[in-house]
């Protein structure tokens, strides 16, 4: 397996090294932790989001914005899905300490974070540096730091924490570069066997930054949800057909509403939300054995101009 | 501040370095200042009119062809648009000496132009080398680059010139890829505060190299003015509806003919032109504090086509 | 002229070095040379198609994958459209020693293909390495290697071989790279002068992996015939409007029809196939010099994604 916490410390070296010119701001905690703010004192940038993005998978992938169908998109590319989204990408570590709350991602998750997904693929590593990523509009205290040096089992001076709200440049575009993830995830929910998936590329439109945090949580999902394809190639023989039909966002009753109706609907609990709704508008599967492609669903252009305001 | 021309000196060094590759055509100038022409007794190629766009953003941008919607696009994305387009990109020095004249756009502008732009925003610097790009058909002549270095305060020797006419590989890319820069200036023009834009994505249309500079100055605005897409982050909550409005190119009366007409009937007199008609045909703003987006004009795909004759 | 097989050597030592994260299997022979798999007895990946098609093209250009219109597509960049097409990517020598057959490509050629094409230009040249490409299935035999090292009068440890089938990642990609080199190759065929085309930009949309080699061949022609756009700059005045027409996959009467069936029409010979169906779909020529652009043929979408399955 490769070292993924070793891996995303090189781009998060990158941040450190061209802080001024990706506008982000970079300290060490007391104990002497590394620190990227990408958006919380900072106005952070969309090449600091790219880098974020390139960091959350670590390295094992490409983030590239490209103007698209009228609307700039960020496209991601990996031939490592499973361990670049899933591994290291997701946000699967709720770091939660007296009253401080953030989704943490990153290959640190790894080291210290006790999700039944890392159990079940036996991710659990030891690695000399540990990378993580905290959506939040709160910098960590040194409590919060510590907590994760220690969960992670590292040294401060060799954990690196990079964070920034959902409603940031930063957020817009870490965000939407999860809709390879998000599809991914949402097939190892309904129990598809995920390590068959062996490259990927994925696109989604990049949303306005929300006016706070909550539209923010609206528009990058709506971006997914209604404005993402994914194009997963399978190691799989397999007839898809069924499958395919449960994967794009479409599959879910909740489809067609902006996903802040639906939110505020669930009392803004993500837990109490259709988790079939969680993955891109459009999905194709191809499989590298049979030849066979499988499509379903397909991406709302006009529901997003207008979720988006464009 | 960033150092401008010693970031965009990189760049003409990669020029230099890949000469044949990037089929331009390095020389000194008999004090020793660095030539690089770059489609006057050379072809020139894209991958020069690239590296040329990228340099003239003084390394604060990227640069990228992309085919969109059938046609190559030049794609330009900055996190500096202030300094990257306004402070380096613009060609707002004239360089006017006996017969000879050339628009002089690249970072030395600021150590050598009496622009009204550089005196407001107070970007006077001095540096130890300076970056010029020349849009002409006529290789400078020994007096012209003493006339540009000694207006610089450089030793010849660290002034680098790089030339390429309108009608060129080179030119149908560094003029397209001015396309955040254009619309830029026309906010500046109708008097927003332009330092609120923090970040921009632009695309315009790949325009055929003309037969002569004329149609190519006709060919590079339309594709602008009727092709060229652009979105732009800033941070300001107030009210951009009335603003927006005015932006693109369709703000103008002149909007709808093509360029070189129009030049015609302004007896090719760029100041005798509707100032207003100088804008991308899209433009999108979108409100880093207020989350809002504001979407004006659109591009005009048939007319494009018609007059790109394809 | 450019020594290509050094600078293709560059590339396939990146494949080398990062065999793990690309997924091919790198090996040497027993005498020495460097062999590597690309999708015979390994999964490959895009990434790794990406960096073997700019190896095909020895460097001078670039491969990138574009989401566009829904599908991704591979884009190609060159400004060295005869050497890094014709002289090194164009699949022209037929590697056929007892039972083994395979077309070759890449910079080796001009070192030990007898080629018509390479004594038309005078291309042959010696070089102290050499790279080819195989498309097969079957990975090379010591004897094929030795051929292969002799023909090109390279010690075995100078000769880089890297494989893959038509129907993997690698050769979806790879194959796919092939749109301008396709057009090129008509053009030259119809009896243009081809050193007239100074650059060039195509995409085609990536196939869907055949089921097998042959379904795989189907659809990576497919992918350029009917889905093909290609952009050539020429270096040329005459009036090109009948050469244009007979350009494009649209220009032979075999067109319209699946290739896969013309093939077994043609009992699985390509040289009793019509010849003008290799060709882009859609092909734009710019001239340099009188600014004139020409255009023919279209993309047939509903055809690509039939075809696809998509």
């Amino acid at each position: 397996m490769f070292m993924l916490n070793e891996r995303a410390w090189r781009l998060l070296y990158q941040l450190v090294e061209r802080e001024e010119e990706l506008k982000v701001k970079v300290s060490r905690s007391s104990k002497g932790a590394l620190l990227v703010d990408a958006g919380v004192e900072c106005l952070g940038s969309l090449e600091a989001g790219i880098l974020i993005s390139e960091m959350l998978l670590s390295g094992l992938g490409e983030v590239k914005i490209i103007y698209s169908d009228g609307l700039p998109h960020v496209q991601v590319i990996t031939d490592h899905p499973l361990y670049a989204c899933m591994a290291s990408q997701y946000a699967g570590w709720a770091i939660s300490l007296d009253k401080y709350f953030a989704m943490g991602s990153g290959p640190a998750r790894l080291l210290g974070s006790k999700e039944p997904l890392i159990e079940e693929f036996n991710w659990k590593v030891r690695e000399d540096k540990g990378v993580i990523f905290l959506e939040t509009r709160t910098s960590p205290s040194e409590r919060v730091i510590d907590y994760i040096a220690n969960a992670c089992k590292l040294a401060p001076e060799n954990l690196g924490i990079v964070y920034a709200p959902t409603g940031s440049l930063v957020g817009s575009i870490q965000v939407t570069a999860r809709v390879v993830e998000t599809g991914l995830h949402k097939m190892h929910e309904i129990r598809y066997d995920i390590r068959k998936v062996v490259s990927a590329i994925g696109m989604a439109p990049i949303p306005p930054v929300g006016r706070d945090d909550l539209e923010a949580i609206g528009r990058t999902n709506d971006a997914i949800i209604y404005g993402g394809r994914t194009f997963y190639f399978v190691n799989d023989s397999d007839d898809l057909s069924d499958l395919i039909e449960k994967i794009p966002s479409s599959s879910s009753s909740s489809y067609g509403e902006p996903f802040l109706e639906l939110f505020k609907k669930s009392n803004y609990n993500f837990y109490d939300m259709d988790p079939m709704l969680f993955s891109p508008a459009e999905v194709v599967l191809v499989s590298l054995i049979n030849g066979k492609a499988y499509k379903a669903g397909g991406v709302n252009r006009e529901l997003v101009r207008r979720l988006f305001g464009i």
